[in-house]
């Protein structure tokens, strides 16, 4: 059985997250959805709300959890859950640089998971978290970030700017 | 059913290509290795030894089928093949735009297929068909190349080599 | 006055150069697009073809000529054209570097010429004329290059296809 | 009319600055330099001697404001203001991976606004802000800052420094 | 006589900085290895400790001192040692464009001081201070950490790790 | 004793070549400037020509000699003539791409040959032996060549495009 990881903050889940977990579940025969906890980042959502997101949105695909895992690396969560496959995505050539040097040192670390790239779709490829939190406010932009956002994310993220 | 197809010229199959498809292999639930035929291009290897030297060293894999492949887009054959995946190594940053630009063509042609990326070790990054066969030669590379082929390559190049 | 000129083979003319004509007409208050004919290079449409195929194209553009020219530097051919400005696309890092390096060779040439750049939406940041010729064929891709290339081009290519 | 937008921290503004302003006034017929004043940000200058330091060094140039714009994007300032145009120079490939981002997602934004680039002559391609401050000190590199910046900014540049 | 400078903050020093230092001892007659001490920084180890586990590294080299250097640009630093070589090492694309824009502002404050490149082999292009700093814990990558750090400094990484 | 070599076709020998071979010659005992003869290659200056030219423009220098290598790696080259070091220019993302890959596989080849890299000054980055052949002609660039080449050189290029 082939496991996968797809770890991030989703802070909050974007589009270009769904992209990669659907196509993650199809390519895997498992998938885990992993919510990175680092005690020295601070949040815009909660651990709780971004694990209800993830579940929210990703409820239509089969073989897939969401998790949480805090303070180690994703080798080390990987290997204790049975996993073989850490599942990146690119979408720039400074993704790219990093994800050699991460690919290379996970590789020294545990030899026996592989990870697997995928390239999202140009569309999508500029979505980010940090982005589509600053496009959310007074100036008129929520028709670009509905484009961006699955529908719960974009409530919740207008929810958080009325409150901002 | 995940089937993948992985190209190549593979004029000689090296040690970079093998990782590829020994990694593929674990990946998908078959793998089809397809050698292009370029009707343009000159070969070093003919199509028929080519090919012998790809099964010979994928002997021990199971759940994988060589074959070639002419004068058509790998997407039109791995459409015909029944494939939804298409395997392809990105060893550096040159690769990367190239294979991000085939990516999103290969999209625009057949949006189901999914093109899957891998990063070969940094120990075999930097092997080529084409290096490999400029370092046979009367200057006592030998001990280097035959950590960059399979041994039933290494046989080949030298028979090779000594009748250019 | 600025007047602007924009070189190219356009063998044939895609969307891509379309874009950057039309965005062109407007930043300048006139055009020139430049056929080059380079004597060592074989085309695939005739020096003719490609005036026709462009003119054809661009008669709905106001402050626009179409020319060709030979043999030359562009930023000389500029100079004699009383143009101070030469437009060029970058749809890529490879084409980044590459422009790069002509506009500071350009500017010890020509220092009172200065080349504006546009990068062209993503949707067809990958479009060549290379790229398009190589997907007309017996492989059913035509409508994909539909997508990319003016109808009158469409048109062309298939006429060429045929006889090929 | 083609009015575009220039905009930057100018903290203070640099020799790199005033190259780019002063083409952009050539290319276009109106250019306004949009002072960006980011709440989370600290400056070295405030927002009035940086107005000023630009005043100053631009009162040459015909067809130019210099404005100060808060707290939001810079596409919206763009089309309040009636510009269609928004340039922006790119020094390295860093920026250029930037700029990419950045024009494509303003085009999601804005699709009637085109971002235009210009290229810094090599000699002036390294000069930031940032660096400029740094070199200023009791280390004689006077000789060499003065190279960077005009000469009312060196002036202010010497002042901060004493003071600091 | 030709003398070189290494800078750094060797906070602590790998393996990676150990061949860099290694090699430019063949390479000049005299190698300095400066430590940067940063006021606005935060070190893992004191520059005593620095300082302490560099000599002990290299007590095996000849023609070469340790010493720390604050507060002022490292061609200053150079230029008052006498020395006209800055040895530095470029491990990926990241840090070959930051070296040259560094390499382009060093000239023109020192002329007469060349930068001298070095890649380090693959197999540790990937090391550094910050990276083996986030191995140390609880997670059992000891094994591993012992690859990237020498002898003295694994010890002493542990013992702050213990104390952490 | 220090011993490095420095090759290249020298078709003709540029300002930029001279820039590395005296930098070269400060940083080396000795430097062997190895002129390759690649039998697959059409050069537009004979052996002797480039041999002649090469040594004319480099004969107030010390310490250098200027050879020729037929046929062989460049590494077996060194070590046949007993250097330790190649010496090599990087002028461009592209070029320090293609340098890692052969200084990682020559490292493979001759672990005890290194090689050391210098970047030549922005002013003359552009500058290539094609390029300053392209530049010589009917179309009055001579001025321009003349920075980029030695005197003796920009005569010989004048009488081959005389000759033309």
């Amino acid at each position: 059985m082939r496991r996968g990881v797809y770890a991030g903050s989703f802070d909050p889940v974007t589009n270009g997250h769904l992209w990669m977990i659907e196509h993650g579940v199809q390519l895997f025969d498992e998938m885990i959805i992993a919510i990175g906890e680092n005690p020295d980042k601070r949040y815009t959502f909660s651990q709780d709300e971004r694990l209800a997101m993830l579940r929210e949105t990703t409820a239509h695909l089969p073989n897939l959890r969401v998790e949480t895992f805090e303070n180690r690396f994703l080798v080390d969560y990987a290997r204790e859950e049975g996993a073989h496959y850490i599942l990146r995505g690119i979408r720039e050539a400074a993704d790219y640089e990093f994800e050699r040097k991460m690919r290379y040192v996970n590789a020294d670390l545990a030899p026996h998971i592989d990870t697997v790239f995928l390239m999202p779709p140009r569309e999508i490829a500029e979505i980010s978290s940090t982005m589509v939190k600053g496009l959310v406010g007074p100036h008129g932009w929520e028709g670009v970030v509905r484009q961006y956002v699955p529908t719960a994310v974009f409530e919740r993220l207008l929810h958080w700017q009325a409150q901002g």
